[in-house]
């Protein structure tokens, strides 16, 4: 850690800092230079954190020198953590798609898109049973009959289904249908969530908040980690920028910075990083070359009625036509779909 | 609602879609121009959200005519709605002061900084006694203890105290404690977190999400009125912007446009708004300045031991000087203090 | 063109606005609502920007049918146009690769890199001899010195150069030397360059600026086409958001949207649009696999030593590994490198 | 400075940047750490820019401990600067008032406007003879006609005027007809302008970029000095971000955080800042409360018909209420107005 002085701070104020590092563990370091004090403390600095050295009136600014995440560093754990969702397993050299309805609303609904996408070659079902929904009277999903159908509907087809658990009171029911718990972007920062679902034993499809820096996504995951899971698949679907002609920006400059840093893996989600359908096959596309290890993606038996996300949307035929144009992409850069 | 076709739309695609729109009781419009076929639907439109229309391959566009939120607007009431947390009135004439430190660290803490943002006239107590923290490592708050800290402080000093709620598991804990419900920055899109806190009977303090547009905090709100509870205060408290220079920026354009849309009171946040506590007094005057109803402002006895936000809490003197400064810019609002 | 009027708007209001629509030669349209009053404009709704009728006091809003850009509309002209800088015809079949240094340092630092770049396949060469700096003490470029090397290079090499003007009072000189005038980030709305640039009778590479929506980039290469010059190419180079991981937001999404939209090619800087090295060439296969028609990537002899952008220049090794790992990504998509 | 290696650095790496340091003439400083190595550079770190040592690949990460700019910081020159705009003193403890149309566009229009801008207070005209227009077919402004009628006006009323200038080409003239220079958002970083503008030997107002940080502004202000003039304005207008209500977000945070970072005097456009008409007036109070030096503000005689900008612009009797509201708020805060 680093400490810039402000101009007025005196020599007392920089032996006070100092003595407090070096009470915290750290080797103290004093740089007195011409226009600023510059404090250093080397050592592992996380446990400078509760010294809360900003709020120090005669602290300009701080530098961390270590990221502020542990166990989800790469730097921990040089391996890639390869994540199983029932028969599927993310973060090896398959690319793996992940393929579904927004919502579960019917068992047919459910079940012929479901038949689409596992006929293209999806290998696991996504589909929500609780939906968060920005206006209250939105269609906000059938909760414990949508569990149902999708247990139902996963076990009949052989594919592993991933769902949203929005509320720790939902936990044990979501736990009991699903093969992954999928923890959305507007709950990215739910700690009491994150903490309940780090305990599950299941893994866990963790998606970025639409305003939340990498780090933050990072330091998201190591709450799971934090409480003893590390299967946690981390999921880029866009942020909120200035930018209105899409929903959101996806940021695919993410995937290769997130592949640096941290050993989990990383999908994206082309349908809510676009919100436009015609935008989700070039998009998927550019995901898998630019080193994501799969996608999610949003597919509706007949999008043009769907309860939520029709605008994004897949139809199976452009589900079909999305495998056909990813299988050379995801060889040219060395994978097998 | 307003809908753009695309240029490849035939008739009966119009045809198929106003059919629609007069089957959900609407009276529909067919005006059809030289390069788009534009449709309209006159009536209520909330009617057509169920219909998903942007999701039909054909629709180009969108343009709804009304807001998407009823019960907060005021349209739909006219009057400010004045919110009583305890002896408190929020949205009247009276400019009101919620003061206090980010976290009951101990009983002394609270209740020295109490004593002074009392004395220098703030109208309630604010602390957090469950603490949404960005890293697992951070301070997370005392919990029940916190609770029963800040309420047998509130009672001594006669003030009421508003508290943040993060879990549905713990709500009946703080209701019991609480004046106030805070629901945080982060947990505005929590639609669980607002069911729930809309039917507990409790005023709300309601902070915008950092990322959040004035529409979807009206559309949070919406979710608490929807329940039931129309004691709601908004909370202004910074979005994330491109800027660094400080935590987060501002949006006081917020308060008059919310005043003009809503009849519910909103109040400013300038701690977690600036993130600097020399910018927290100026940000303040803006405020009322610009017609916000209240501040909501961390103070701490001792801002440099802090354990969290110590970097934007006041100083005890500094909160005088607040107030000192606040009184003649309220006053030349037209208000009280 | 939709007219949504306020709440009090009378029907005398609504008339003069319909008088106004009528006069402009327009088809005007009346829809009373229930809640508001709704205007329509039927025809070439382009001639209403001149009425400016958002300024009206009882206009609430207003939504324009079509897009403000004619010229570079793929509505008007559904061909892609071909762009050629000398021997280099971008926006067809084959994915170009423009390459160099930020900016000519000296003779041999832009030949040896120019000499990589050609012998690993680039088509022509990028580097300037004007820099903007965000600092006025920055290297601001050789100018005019930097533009004859430059162009004694491309002509040594036979290859092209595109080289940006910042000021029209450059521009003879430049297009003197130039194969291809850039304009860059932070003079994309410089409108009295755009002005000039259009007739001076060169091809063009314009870039994005890092707040411009994609509208508004379309728009200023419409001033271009509007002056004359349809040899436009649009380049993506990164917007500014809230995330600080790296410079820019590399927004991929607008490549599939702008070949929608437009018939003029776009290209892709993961230079720029990362800020740093080691993620330029998962960017760089990322823009080739959603349709970009190329790439502007910063290459430098040794970057280390770099008199700016160093940071994201590649080594002439890393520039050999982006092409040999581009090649099959960009066969994949079906063209050719 | 402070310069973090990467982990994977050696010996001889961390000796190579520190013999760099030192030729460059600064103190070199070697803090080996148990995780990374940490280098440091005491003295004026400026004179570090030039060596980009961020290009170096085994440099992870840079601090810089002073600020980029010297000239416009308030620690090489402490007291407030007073720019002198005809008989207008900014930045003293007079709030001063500029208002005036978007653009001229006819004589009356300008005159009659001035007119009612000085009965109530307004101590500049300010008004667009060059007007950056997104769309090449919007109105561009009259040019070298409309200076000469602003010009004729303002001696006519013995007022001050400032107009945009937009191109090096126009310099000279508007430098003849104008009291001040402004360049506009969109030129914030055309440093051609920026350079020659410096020279012009006028008073500039600068206005901030849309998404310009507070450093870039403090930066382009930079060379204004660095070119010999310090007659600068600094100009808050609105960011923009990704709320869509308004056309801008007002950054009010900047204006206690420049005044503490510079001499330079700083107001506020409330007008652009919003985009709205019923915004202005709050907007204008908030920065005379959070200690603006002045407003620039747009009215017109008639903005129903405004040629641009009609829907932020007030009408005289708006004008007068906000120069009512905005005279208790000013003495409130210890100016006059």
């Amino acid at each position: 850690m680093i400490i810039v002085l402000k101009p007025q701070a005196s020599r007392a104020d920089a032996e006070n800092i100092l003595a407090r590092i070096a009470e915290a563990g750290l080797e103290p370091l004093h740089m007195p230079g011409s226009e600023r004090v510059v404090l250093g403390a080397l050592g592992d600095e996380r446990v400078l954190a509760g010294l809360n050295l900003e709020s120090d009136p005669m602290v300009e600014s701080l530098k961390p020198i270590l990221a502020p995440y542990k166990l989800v560093s790469r730097e921990m754990h040089a391996h890639d953590t390869i994540v199983r969702i029932g028969n599927m397993a993310i973060g090896g050299s398959a690319f793996q798609v992940i393929a579904g309805p927004c919502a579960v609303e019917t068992r047919d609904q459910l079940r012929n898109t479901a038949l689409a996408v596992k006929a293209h070659g999806a290998s696991a079902i996504r589909a929500g049973a609780y939906k968060p929904r920005t206006s209250p009277y939105g269609f906000a999903g059938h909760g414990p009959a949508g569990l149902r159908i999708l247990r139902e509907v996963g076990d009949e087809l052989g594919m592993p289904v991933v769902t949203e658990v929005m509320d720790t009171a939902d936990l044990d029911l979501v736990v009991e249908h699903a093969d992954a718990l999928q923890i959305g972007a507007r709950n990215m920062q739910n700690f009491s969530l994150l903490r309940a679902v780090g305990k599950a034993g299941k893994p866990v499809v963790l998606k970025r908040g639409m305003s939340a820096k990498i780090e933050e996504l990072l330091l998201a995951a190591e709450y799971l980690l934090a409480a003893g899971n590390d299967q946690v698949v981390l999921v880029e679907r866009g942020i909120r920028t200035f930018e209105t002609a899409m929903r959101n920006t996806l940021d695919l400059n993410a995937i290769p910075y997130i592949k640096q840093k941290t050993h989990l893996p990383v999908v994206v989600d082309p349908s809510h990083g676009t919100g436009i359908r015609d935008l989700v096959i070039p998009m998927a596309l550019a995901a898998a070359a630019c080193g994501a290890d799969g996608i999610l993606v949003e597919v509706h038996e007949n999008p043009a009625v769907a309860l939520s996300d029709g605008a994004q949307s897949l139809y199976p035929d452009q589900f079909k036509a999305l495998m056909d144009a990813l299988a050379p992409v995801v060889h040219a850069v060395g994978r097998t779909l």
